[in-house]
């Protein structure tokens, strides 16, 4: 086959959204498109979907035909990839690429971050978790997901601003700037509107609301600023285990990150440093042997 | 027709089981049948499958002919039965009985606990809300489900407990008596296990690991008892709030209630009074014409 018809395909698929990147055969950067949610273990069908979907709108913004589809190989990180029956159905995808290979997408942020070296990473978005990457190892910490776990995550905070914007319209606490915060945003104004509106949500409908809580915390109102203390407090606990007994350094990723950085502790802060790649460029790595498939 | 033939069956319908009590024209008790959970917001199909099966059971037990549920007035207190859409259906329902009038589980319960009477009462259980009746009127307070609400439920104990068993099994904090009480009760010993058992479970299997909790903190655990200060703090509060500028009683009812009541305040217990009858025979009373249905 002509080298030059030959494409890679990094993707990065999380609660939220699905980011595709292509690369030619020479690793330049071709495209990128951007799909729907891509967490694999919440809604397999639909991220199966946003994979497609974000390699063809890469595709047609590099102005390549789409059927040449069929001559990408693809490398994905994607979150809840090893939950071990969701990976077991990756496996058996019927997928139209030239190739298909996945990780977790803590992995290929790790192999990214830190250009395929050792590193740990802290994944701050509509969820949350942590990782190293140790000589070929991948250790994981936190994550458990919206129901269990996710603490200081987009949906977290979301969560949380709305139990007590609840709490409030019954009379519990006083109606201060959070609430109002809750209620203008979804365009409610009592409990059983707020209950219809936000009973069945998902993660990421959480998520949309974490900004405008942080925001306020930075103004100084004190419930905003009680929830950021309450999810920092634990972010900053999980780093500092993910780096534990380690002298490596910790890249902070996701939506969230930039605007909780400045809570975080000194001690953590100083191992903080920039991501040299994207996660796009960490999954496409997944495609050269050398690195080991940790999931 | 004649009166004898006639029943009337009590419904007390919650997110673990489904209690009907028949009674005889008299207003006597006949019998009493159990089946499956009957939370109409979370699953309707199978409250009303829970609704029929209960009765048929407190018809077998009378000794009574299946067929006679024909003649059988149901007067049913369901959680979830005022979600807007769950009650347009309830109210289309093409049921088996004579008759069939429905409430919310609170209204029923505040008919049962004050004999008909205006007062209050907290349910704790596998959720958590409180209610008063005045006037022919119902207030609720809490009660805003597992993902959003009933803090202090059993269902909210559980997943606190399998949230901290989490962190602590990723190295967050020691591996305490709650953790192993955690972990024993589902049989799991690591990460991955213990959020596939957990992961997608239902608010009752999540309740089933209350009470231990509850027995731990009696003895003194120091994970235990800050899981159940911060319950009760916020049931204390809602019960206060359910009773602030009235001189109501309040009846504590739902498996939990009797375990947690030690920790309540003095200000609160001292208005506590027992029920003068069960939520059943105040589902009865829906099927007199005097009560309102407050709903």
């Amino acid at each position: 086959m002509d080298n030059n018809l030959t494409f890679y395909a990094g993707i990065d698929g999380g609660g939220s959204k699905c980011s595709a990147i292509l690369f030619n055969h020479k690793g330049e950067v071709v495209a990128q498109g951007i799909a729907g949610a891509a967490n694999a273990a919440r809604d397999l069908p639909l991220t199966l979907h946003s994979i497609v979907s974000s390699i063809k709108l890469a595709l047609k913004h590099a102005k390549l035909d789409l059927e040449s589809i069929a001559q990408v190989h693809v490398g994905a990180g994607l979150a809840g990839a090893c939950v071990p029956n969701v990976k077991a159905q990756l496996l058996g995808w019927k997928h139209p690429f030239a190739s298909f290979k996945f990780a977790s997408d803590l992995t290929t942020a790790c192999y990214g971050a830190h250009a395929g070296n050792d590193g740990a990473v802290l994944i701050v978005g509509t969820g949350s978790s942590a990782a190293r990457m140790q000589k070929g190892q991948l250790c994981q910490f936190g994550g458990h997901g919206f129901v269990l776990g996710d603490k200081g995550s987009g949906a977290w905070f979301g969560r949380k601003a709305v139990t007590a914007t609840l709490e409030s319209l019954d009379g519990l606490s006083a109606f201060g700037p959070l609430n109002k915060h809750i209620v203008t945003t979804l365009a409610v104004t009592n409990t059983t509107d707020l209950l219809q509106s936000m009973i069945s949500a998902s993660p990421s409908q959480f998520a949309v609301l974490a900004p405008g809580v942080i925001a306020l915390a930075k103004q100084g109102d004190h419930c905003a600023l009680a929830l950021v203390e309450e999810g920092v407090a634990y972010l900053d606990k999980l780093c500092q285990r993910t780096l534990q007994d380690t002298d490596l350094s910790i890249v902070l990723m996701g939506g969230l990150a930039p605007s909780l950085e400045p809570w975080f502790s000194s001690v953590l802060r100083a191992r903080i440093v920039k991501a040299q790649a994207g996660p796009e460029w960490g999954a496409m790595q997944l495609l050269q042997s050398h690195l080991p498939l940790a999931c």
